[in-house]
């Protein structure tokens, strides 16, 4: 039995090595579009950071392994372009022109995601980019080696902006962002957003919302940006106004799509085809809250579904439980995180939703050294159900996320949630955590 | 309707409290045997650490408050010393050696807790003592400031020992423990409290165990301690070997008691007696894991039976989840957390425990300053199910313990808890969390 492999990032190499562990006889071939393979693309802005660390650092396992050790077929400048799913065979382009054809017997898509560049003047010329590769991201690295870049331009406030936003800071290059709409994290409320903003501001960036990126040219060395309100000259632009998942070969072979065009799949992460596979990030997966479709491009769910599309294929059962849209970031020395439903995704959803927003200590009454931890709690008026948290500190909010998140899985109120015996210890907390005391602020208004 | 609450500290407090903001016009009296109410007891290791810091610093709020702002017949020095439950009234004494006596509605016995004062031969020298209450502090205090203390030993290796070692640490005190039993931490897997182990000695902590305290005289300035094996001169001896419930009164008027003689308590903390309730470190809980009755004796427990207790007086209907057993303590600069059952307590409660224990990193790969989160994870052969998860680590163990509780809490198996979508960032961890990877090892066994 052949099992194909469309991409050798998380997804791809995930569901490659759990396959040949699971089968020693199985053929596993992956075609990879790039030279690269099984990197830490989630790196990338730690590495840009500091200019003496080779971007190739980020490689985890290197293609010789797979090969050598795993018995893996690993086919690198190899770009798939038709799934025939009637020949059950994948036709492509190698990147010395030559084309190729590979039957197969159950296929997996990993193909990932890209980042949206915006349709505008200008969004072509050098020093202007995303950053979701590899190559993306040596891109970059080069770029700012060969040029004298003081000033950035980012364009999108999410993650990779964020994450960006602090790489350039290090490396001294003043930052502006721009953003159409006018919060500057719209999943977020205001009274938490401001403290991410404000962290920015304290590093110098300027945040820019309301502007809508129109035009870049080329003014000498420098480049000149033109938005709604706005023009500034700068040094690099950068792209971080979301991802696109890269599903058009799915879409060609016409297998069904889901939400934002990722490729619909089940809970072994099944296309329309029963022998095709798709997951990652050009993949969507159900919610754990809603228990409807939703495309969450992260990597955990990439390596998650790899192991299980691995599963299936060598005939164990197979159910994923979905994702949380659980994140964090940091931001400077900031972290930001969420679970679950914003008040706006709940609403949307059909819930009934009710928020309380509180302020609580890191550490203990009295322990030197705390600082404020802003939460968010939604949940549902109707059910009493926990849909979601958000949270911004300087300690303690990245795995404090984690507790919330467990609790969507298995479907609590936030009452239930409340129950939970959480750690304390006044390093760490006061006795009452800010998960309890959102809780009880949230069940007042329940 | 007379609410009576004996003991002003977690418990009583916020049973005091709670009962005043559900119910203006309720009696509410409470009486505490010393003059200190509703202080952070877990704050006084780290209060002795700092010279200059104030022991008082650690209340949380003055009597006076409860007073005045919140109508709390608050009297201090008045030690209970009987219940009737006949006529329902409690008799005993005030400060000033006159006796009291006064009737109840409801009664809260919140009495808490006392450390183990070992019965040898000196345990009643001056530089002998416990660390439980506000007096406790302020004894230790004042010998520290008072005595040329360059040594001190540490009976027993609980919390409060470690929490101690590092305090004596800080003020140049060079630490002796000594402990009869073997292991240091006797509900760690060997590769973990070594971890401990090695942090203690790097801080000049000697470590005996296997050495039972036998006596302790005084000899000059300094005391003379002999254990099974060991002699040893120091300057100072705490007792921090394990406290005891402070149930007497409760088991003088004929409630029944628990494990470890705890006050025995129903999901609303009723004693057996319908009148009465108890709640804090003087009582037992459920365990959410076994569902049998457990002695945990920790302050979110003590916060969250007054809040109960105060909801079923005032007529709110009230059935406690109980506890996972989740503690978190630092030792110089480890977090060393734990939920559930260990391996011992497992075997114990009928389950067929199986544990995997793995080390996995605390960032991501090649991210900088990455340290090893040492994770413990059992699980029950039979039924799949988590059972608990013990964690050492220099970042990121003490909020991570929070997820597998809430877990506990939701009764999921490993499998269940696998699922579970948790945060990632490379500053924050692996895209597989460690929490992931040892669900994975132990899934394998299971």
């Amino acid at each position: 039995m052949r099992f194909l492999i469309i991409g050798a990032d998380a997804a791809g190499m995930s569901a490659a090595s759990r396959a040949r562990r699971n089968r020693k006889d199985l053929e596993i071939v992956v075609l990879e579009r790039t030279r690269d393979v099984s990197y830490s693309a989630c790196g990338m802005p730690y590495n840009l950071a500091e200019p003496e660390r080779e971007m190739d650092d980020l490689v985890v396992r290197e293609a010789s392994v797979f090969r050598e050790k795993q018995g893996i077929d690993l086919r690198l400048g190899h770009r798939a372009e038709a799934v025939n799913r009637t020949a059950k065979a994948v036709r492509g382009t190698q990147a010395d022109g030559k084309s190729f054809e590979l039957a197969y017997d159950k296929l997996l898509i990993a193909t990932g995601a890209r980042p949206v560049i915006l349709d505008v003047p200008g969004a072509d010329l050098p020093g202007v980019t995303g950053l979701k590769s590899l190559e993306d991201g040596r891109r970059i690295k080069q770029y700012l080696a060969g040029n004298d870049v003081r000033q950035a331009l980012i364009v999108g406030m999410g993650y990779i902006g964020m994450e960006m936003a602090e790489a350039f800071f290090e490396r001294g290059v003043r930052v502006d962002m721009v953003k159409p709409r006018r919060q500057l994290l719209p999943w977020m409320p205001d009274e938490l957003s401001d403290v991410v903003q404000e962290e920015l501001e304290t590093h110098l960036v300027r945040v820019h919302t309301g502007e809508a990126l129109r035009s870049i040219e080329r003014s000498g060395k420098r480049l000149s940006v033109t938005c709604t309100n706005l023009r500034l000259e700068t040094d690099l632009v950068l792209f971080a106004a979301g991802v696109r998942p890269n599903s058009e070969l799915a879409a060609e072979a016409g297998l069904d799509l889901g939400p934002d065009d990722a490729v619909a799949v089940d809970r072994a992460c099944r296309t329309s085809d029963p022998d095709i596979y798709a997951t990652g990030d050009c993949a969507d997966a159900f919610h754990v809250v809603t228990g409807e479709r939703t495309w969450v491009p992260l990597a955990l769910r990439a390596n998650r579904g790899g192991r299980a599309v691995a599963d299936h294929v060598t005939g164990r059962e197979v159910s994923l439980d979905g994702v949380a849209g659980t994140a964090v970031f940091k931001v400077f020395d900031l972290q930001v995180a969420r679970t679950g439903l914003s008040m706006a995704e709940a609403g949307k959803a059909g819930f009934d939703p009710v928020e309380a927003v509180i302020f609580a200590r890191s550490r203990a009454h009295r322990h030197p050294g705390a600082s404020q931890i802003g939460v968010q709690m939604v949940g549902d008026r109707a059910s009493g159900r926990l849909l979601g948290v958000q949270m911004v500190g300087r300690e303690g909010a990245a795995h404090r996320i984690d507790a919330p998140a467990v609790a969507l899985h298995a479907r609590m109120t936030v009452e239930q949630f409340h129950e939970c015996d959480l750690a304390y210890a006044p390093p760490f907390g006061a006795t009452w955590d800010p998960m309890h005391i959102a809780a009880q602020q949230l069940m007042k208004k329940l």
